[in-house]
Order: C-alpha cells, then sequence, then structure tokens
C-alpha cells in the first residue's frame, strides 16, 4: 500500500470504511443515523433554538464560503451541523405550515432528477421527463373534470398563480402582449378576503397594480360571497372597467375553506369572466373520495393551479398550473427562441415544452410526484388526505370539548380541511361571555399578547411547532393556527397538543 | 422467522440483502452501480435516441400514474430505466447547453436540502438556511464589489431578470406597484440584439409589453454599440417615453460574449437609468483572476443575475439576484402576510427573508451552492472557470487550423468565453471564396441543412451532443454552438469533437 493510499483510507475523524466511501453514501449513513424520516423517535425536539445574531456567531466560519476547500470531513461534518440547527417538516411535530412530511420516494425521486440534472425545456436533453410532465398533465387535467387542455409544472402556487394571470391577460387582451397593458382599459381581478396574497403581489409584479384586485367580502364561515362578487362586476364593468378574472380559492391559506366553486362559476359564466381556482392548499381534496365534492365546479374554471407540496408530502417544489385551453401556455409566453427551440429538428418539435413556460432552464419537478404517486398509487394518496382532515376534525372536538368543559380553549371555526383555528385560553383570562362583543377590550389586547409569549416558551422547549396570527375570523386577535399536516399523526398526538399547550400556557399572565 | 418476516427479506426482484435496505441507499446503490458521475466510463453513448412517440408507447404503463401502489421493487426498476433513458449533463459529452458536470458537493447538498424540506421564508422554520442565503449575498456583493445592497435566490435566470425588471419599475415609478402601469408614461428597457430572450419574455409577462423593449445594434463581435444605445435613450426621452432600465449582458447565450458594461454604466449614469448586468451565463468570470476583468464595470450596476447552475456545476436551480440598494427588495415586493411574517415574534423579524420575494413557499437553493463552494473553494471554482474558457481557446485553435489546412471547418467568432461558434463544411461544399458575399444562395441553403441532418446522425449515435442554431453573427444559416460545460476535458476531447464531425459529415450531401 503507498502512502498516498494509507491517508486516503484513513480520513480525518472518520473510520477506514466511511473514508472510501463517496461522499453521497457518507450523507446517506448520517441521514440513516440521524433518523431522517423519523421512524424510531418522535419525542426528540423539533428545533433547538438558537437565536439569529448566535447563530451568525456561533457558526461564522462555517456558514461563511471560503477561499480555499475545506477537507471532506470538515464538509461532512458541516452538513451533519446544518441539519441538527435545522427544523425538518418531516418531524411528526411539525404543525407550523401548510405542508408535512415528504415520502422516501419523493426524496429519492429528487435524487435522480439532481443527478441526471436535465432541464426540462426540449425533449433533446430531457426525453423522459418533458414526456412524463406532459402525461401527468393529462391524466390531472382528466381528474379535475378538464375535458382538454394543458399544464405545467411552476415554481411554487405563487408563480402558479400569477401564470393564471397570464392566461387570463392572453385571453381577454391578447394585444397585450405586444402592447402593454398601458394601452388596455384598466383591468381588475376578483378574489375573496381570505385570498391567498400572491393574488396581491402577482397583480402588482405584473403591472395590473395592487389597486386593480377588489376583496370580495367573506360569509361567516369565510368563503366569498357570491351576490357581492355579482354587484362588484357590474358596477365596476359599468364604470368601463374591464373585469380580467375571478379567483375561486378552494381552501384558504388561514381558515383552509373552500370558495363555493359551482356558484362563481355561475357568475363567471354570466359576465364571460376567466374562472381561475386556487387550489395550491385544497386541491388535493379530488383524491378523496369523501371529500371531493368541496372542489364541486372546478371543471368549469379556466385554470386551476394545485401544489403536491403540500397535502401530497412531495419535497419542495411541486406546484401544478392546469388550464382547459389547449395552447393557450405557448400563446401567452412562447417566444420561440431560436437556439433552443429549432424547428427543423429530426423530431417533431411539438416535444419540446419549454417555451410554454416563463422559465428558460428549469429543473425537473414532475419526477418525485411520479415516484410518489406510483409508490403510494391514487388510492394511498386519497388515504392521506382524509387522513388529515380527519385529524383537523378530531382536534376540533377535542377543543369544542374543553371550551365546554373548562374553558381552556376556544375553537374559532369548525375547520373544513386541514386547518384548526383556536384560542388558548390562560386561567387568569377564563370565563369571558359566549357573546364576543361583550368582552371588553383590555381583554382582547391581553388575549392578542398570549400567542407570541406561548410560541416562544413551545419553540424554546422544542416540543412542537405552530403558528399564530391575526385574521378577520379571530376579530384580528392573535389565534393558533394548528394545520393538521402529518398523517402519521393519531388522536393521541392531538390530545398531547392540546396538554403541551396547558403545559406551556398555565402560568402566563399578560 | 415468521413469515412476513421471510417475505419483507426475499423482494420480488431483490436479493435479501438489497430489499432490507432503504429505497435511499438502494437508489444510492444504483447511481454508483451506473457510474453516474461518469469515473470510469467516458466512453459510453450519452445519448440511446428513442422517438417520442416510441417513448410513449414502449413505457406507456411506467409514464402512468396508477391508482394502486406499486411495489417497491418496481418503483426502483422504472427509476433506473428513467435513469437509462435520460440524457445526464454529467456526461463528459454534454456540450448542448451553458451547463455541465454537476459536483458531487451539489447533489449532497441538494439530497440534505429535500430531506429536510424546510421552505425558506422565515427563520422560525428555516434557521440555518435563511441567514446561510443571507451571508452568501453579502458575500456575492463584495465578491462583485457592491459597496452595499442585499440579494436572493431566484427560480432561474429568466425570472432573476424579471426581478430585475421588478426592482427597476420600483424605482422608477414607485406609485406602479399600487396603480399599475396603466396610470405610468410608457417605458422602455434597452437590451442588445444578443441579449437572452428572457428579457423579451419579461417585459410581456411583465405588462410592459414587447414592444417596450428596444433591441440596440451590436457590434461585429456581439457587443451592445454604446453610441447606438445613447442615441435610442436620447430619442426616446425626446418622444416622451421613459427609459426604465439598460441591461448588459455578460456572457451573451449564442456567442458568449460580454458587453461592454463600463461604457454603458457612463450612458446609464448620463441619463440616470438604472442598469441591470444579466450575468447569469458570464458572471462566474469574476471567479478567476485572468478572466474577470470581462465584467469590468459590474460594479457600478443596480443589479446583477447570476447563476452558480451554469459553470460551476452546481445543479439546477441555483441563480441569484443582487442588487446594490438595500431594502429594494422589500419595497417592490413586501406584502407582510400576517399569517407568516408577524411582526409581534421573539425574534428580529428582519430575519424572516420571505417578503423580499415574488414566491411565498420557496426552496432552498443556498445548501447545494454552500456545499459546492466550501468544497472547491474560490480558488478551485475559478480554476474550473478557467479551465472551461481555455478548452474554448482550444477548441476554437483546432477549427481554425482546420479552415486553412482542408477548408472542413469554419470558425464563425473566436471564443470570449465557453462558446464555440462555428461551421463544419462537407467535403462537397469546401473551396469556397473567404469573403461569405461572394458565396451564392444556394450554397448557403445547403449549408443550412447540414447541421441537422448531422445532429441526427450524432444523436442516433450517441456520440456527443452539441447545439446547432441560425444566428445574426452566421448569417442566420445554421451554425455549431459547441459549449466548453465540462472541465474534465482536455486538448484530446477537443480534437476527438473535430474527429466525430468528421465522421458523421464526410458523406452528407444535401
Amino acid at each position: 500500500m503507498s502512502s498516498t493510499e494509507a491517508s486516503n483510507n484513513s480520513g480525518v475523524n472518520g473510520t477506514e470504511a466511511a473514508s472510501s466511501r463517496s461522499l453521497l453514501r457518507r450523507i446517506v449513513d448520517f441521514l440513516d443515523e440521524a433518523d431522517w424520516s423519523f421512524k424510531k423517535d418522535k419525542d426528540r425536539p423539533i428545533v433547538k433554538f438558537i437565536s439569529p445574531d448566535s447563530l451568525m456567531s456561533e457558526y461564522a466560519e462555517m456558514l461563511g464560503l471560503p477561499d480555499k476547500p475545506v477537507p471532506e470531513d470538515v464538509l461532512l461534518d458541516n452538513l451533519k451541523t446544518v441539519y441538527d440547527l435545522s427544523v425538518t417538516s418531516n418531524h411528526p411535530r411539525f404543525y407550523n405550515q401548510l405542508f408535512g412530511r415528504v415520502h422516501e420516494e419523493s426524496v429519492v425521486g429528487s435524487l435522480l432528477t439532481d443527478a441526471i440534472n436535465a432541464s426540462i425545456y426540449t425533449y433533446e436533453v430531457a426525453p423522459v421527463f418533458t414526456v412524463m410532465e406532459r402525461l401527468a398533465m393529462q391524466q390531472f387535467l382528466e381528474l379535475f373534470g378538464f375535458q382538454n387542455g394543458e399544464g405545467v409544472c411552476t415554481p411554487g402556487g405563487s408563480i402558479g398563480n400569477m401564470y393564471a394571470i397570464s392566461l387570463a391577460k392572453s385571453a381577454v387582451f391578447p394585444d397585450a402582449r405586444r402592447l402593454g397593458l398601458a394601452a388596455m382599459p384598466p383591468a381588475k381581478i376578483y378574489v375573496s378576503m381570505e385570498s391567498h396574497y400572491s393574488m396581491v403581489k402577482g397583480a402588482s409584479f405584473m403591472g395590473f397594480g395592487e389597486n386593480a384586485v377588489v376583496k370580495v367580502a367573506t360569509d361567516e364561515h369565510g368563503r366569498m360571497k357570491v351576490d357581492a362578487l355579482r354587484e362588484h362586476i357590474k358596477s365596476d364593468t359599468e364604470n368601463g372597467q374591464k373585469p380580467l378574472m375571478v379567483v375561486a380559492t378552494a381552501g384558504t391559506t388561514v381558515l383552509g375553506v373552500y370558495d363555493p366553486i359551482s356558484e362563481v362559476a355561475n357568475v363567471c359564466q354570466e359576465f364571460n369572466v376567466w374562472l381561475h381556482v386556487d387550489g395550491c392548499l385544497g386541491g388535493s381534496a379530488i383524491l378523496s373520495e369523501s371529500r371531493r365534492h368541496l372542489l364541486d365546479g372546478c371543471q368549469r374554471a379556466d385554470s386551476l393551479t394545485w401544489n403536491p407540496h403540500k397535502m401530497l408530502g412531495v419535497n419542495l417544489q411541486c406546484s401544478l398550473l392546469l388550464t382547459r385551453h389547449s395552447g393557450a401556455l405557448q400563446r401567452a409566453h412562447g417566444t420561440q427562441a431560436a437556439y433552443l427551440f429549432q424547428q427543423d429538428k429530426f423530431y417533431p418539435p411539438q416535444f419540446d415544452i419549454g417555451d410554454k413556460v416563463i422559465q428558460c432552464g428549469r429543473k425537473v419537478d414532475v419526477l418525485k410526484l411520479w415516484a410518489v404517486w406510483r409508490g403510494l398509487g391514487k388510492s394511498g394518496l386519497g388515504d392521506l388526505v382524509d387522513r388529515k382532515f380527519t385529524l383537523a376534525k378530531q382536534l376540533a372536538n377535542l377543543i369544542a370539548q374543553r371550551q365546554k368543559t373548562d374553558g381552556s380553549f376556544e375553537l374559532i371555526a369548525e375547520p373544513e380541511s386541514t386547518n384548526v383555528l383556536f384560542w388558548y385560553i390562560p386561567p387568569a383570562l377564563r370565563g369571558q361571555p359566549a357573546d364576543w362583543s361583550k368582552r371588553d377590550d383590555s381583554w382582547w389586547r391581553q388575549m392578542d399578547a398570549v400567542a407570541p409569549l406561548l410560541k416562544k416558551r413551545m419553540t424554546l422547549d422544542g416540543s412542537m411547532l405552530i403558528g399564530y396570527q391575526k385574521c378577520a375570523a379571530s376579530k384580528n386577535i392573535n389565534c393558533w393556527r394548528m394545520v393538521c399536516s402529518q398523517d402519521t399523526n393519531s388522536e393521541q398526538d392531538m390530545e398531547r397538543i392540546v396538554g403541551e399547550f396547558c403545559r406551556f400556557g398555565e402560568d402566563i399572565s399578560v
């Protein structure tokens, strides 16, 4: 054995066996040891909280980008530290956002995507992926009841919603592509008060301006009031505004409720306005026999967005934009870049799908979805969606019970999907009248301060992560939005959550 | 041993050892066997070409999304087939696009990103990543000579360039955010004839319209003519148009040349116009002592885009947008979604970076870049950039030599970065006068047909992948754009390429 071989095999920290393995194998070894999919240990803390300043000072060297390379063993240690300091959404107690555990199939699909590193623009360089995306979209169109159409993966739901604006613009103002919005009549985009903020962000980014977005009032459940929508469209039209599109939200971000799509579709039909369904959160209900009715009417939409990276456990980013108008994407976005989309290729150029999108190089997002779907089947995915909806009901029931028995919790709304909105009420603040209008201002102010304080305790303890926010349904007082995002959870986990609130909140005085 | 254990351990196709491994380990085993990073076998075909129709019919079942789950062994076989049918940009003979081999560090960083599956919007759920992105951007700002500023990862360079338009809009028309472009004077965006098509796509998507984009003439090297730019801005201003921004391209897509940034910056200063540098391709030259002069003047830019997923071997997507205006991203895009960016958190809210961007959920793109940078160092990355530039010169020299000795090739332009533009001239078409104007139309038509035919032969053989296209520099006649994207290549590989053209082209008659 030469001395070089000897030093290669000894490693800085590792054993002989470890250092002869590739970095990829070594990181997989580590992930296995770390129990990354939480098969063994659900009880370890979800977060080891360090303040931003401490993180930056304690890990300054590690976080930096050096002039000279670091040895592989150091890099591996660094990567382990990154993992240890991170919050993983796979953790069975991650309830903070609208997504949870990723399936192993997804990570495996992602890994293959990264190893191949194809850009999904031409058949030439991404034969399987261009075809796979195309076929998957056809299946999804069918699933949502579209007779026809096309679709594409987008880098997230916000940009997917911008695609919808772009398609509506292209349909309503075909000349805007060349001439710009300045040459068009002023346009209006109708969303509900509870719609996702990406519609406002998109309208601004895309030159319509935030004022173009009309926020239609919602009913007591948080659903768009269809009569109010009709009134807006009518009066705007009379005042020389051009209704561009209506957005029905299927699964609102905070409350998780579904706008009445069929009724909204009736209004769109009446006034001949583009209907977009923002199903980023709630579109997955289509897979569940018992919940798909929530999406009734979606087959009448002109476009629809859906994020399998939310309820389906596909890792970020996996977002889809569907439209029932074949050719609409090319009409809106096609620029026929001569260096990519040559028309004299030896295979049919329609298999080069890259000109339909607003990206040029585009990472493959479809393989991980395909792998998860094949691994779990439509049936398995449907069960998983059901499971999350059921957990939300179970938690809501537990909270409603507490509301009755000791007044420690108050349910803000019956959950329609995965989100449960509630207050935890510390002992010192209990015993208020049921009628909200009978509670005084100082009580509301105190309640508003409970959540941030309790969140701090929860985070520092590492017990679980749940988000809070002010919203219309909670009188703009901080309330908890628990997202039942972990299909591995049981009713016992929901009971634990209730118990943890009491543990952290019992002695809160604000 | 129970019968269940026995059946778990036997597997459908696999051995006992294989079936007891996780799917993740099994795919890594496969990638190793398949020599995914081409450490052993450079000579296997880069593509096993199958026509789109055959692919769809022969692999119909595999490409579909089933109702019921498929067994793990079947899924693994499917994934192997996907790999075998794919074109991997890691292949030492992938020269088709502006990127090549991904480093193992990158794939490892990606894998960790996917296993953690954090969304990089708040410190709360992505502590290390939000800080890592922030610190990396500070280092990059310094690298490009910005005194101040901020930056963010974007899902590709096209969307990064849209960010630049958005920032310019926000600076020039602060009211457009609310009121839209219809309430603003007509704006103009100046790019060169050789600029990337994403500027036109972006202008259209963002409501300015394609007509807002002014394509400034280029000189004989493909660089923006600064006098022409000045004239455009002057006359547009006199005609009541508002110059919104100038885009200097640092590494054009086809020719790979750099616009004279300093001179463009002088014009921008003179007229007080936003300067954007599109360094998606060529920004990496900043890392190389011997090439960074190509970017002289970039420190005067208002914004700059750069894709480490191109020359640096980071896997897709890894794109950066930098601006020297601190707070500009928030001013342009911030909407303060109450459910995410609470201001009463127990840590400083400025560490929640998600409101700066146009996405909501956002995949982490910085970890893989960080891992590559730490693994190779700035010095290693600089060497790698040099290597690619050097290969391009070597190939150009070989071609120039052939042009002199037997007229089998013609060099269209001396390469400035990684792209080499040339014609291969089959024997039947050789011996034309050096002066292009003296060659007749039928010869040009025949030459135009050579590339598609030769590309077909090259692809079916699997020998290598190189792109061709028409462009201004080639009189709009199909020519080859060889991208020296593989730093593992040597001068011998360049000689092989020349030889392969002769092998495929020798008997071409068109």
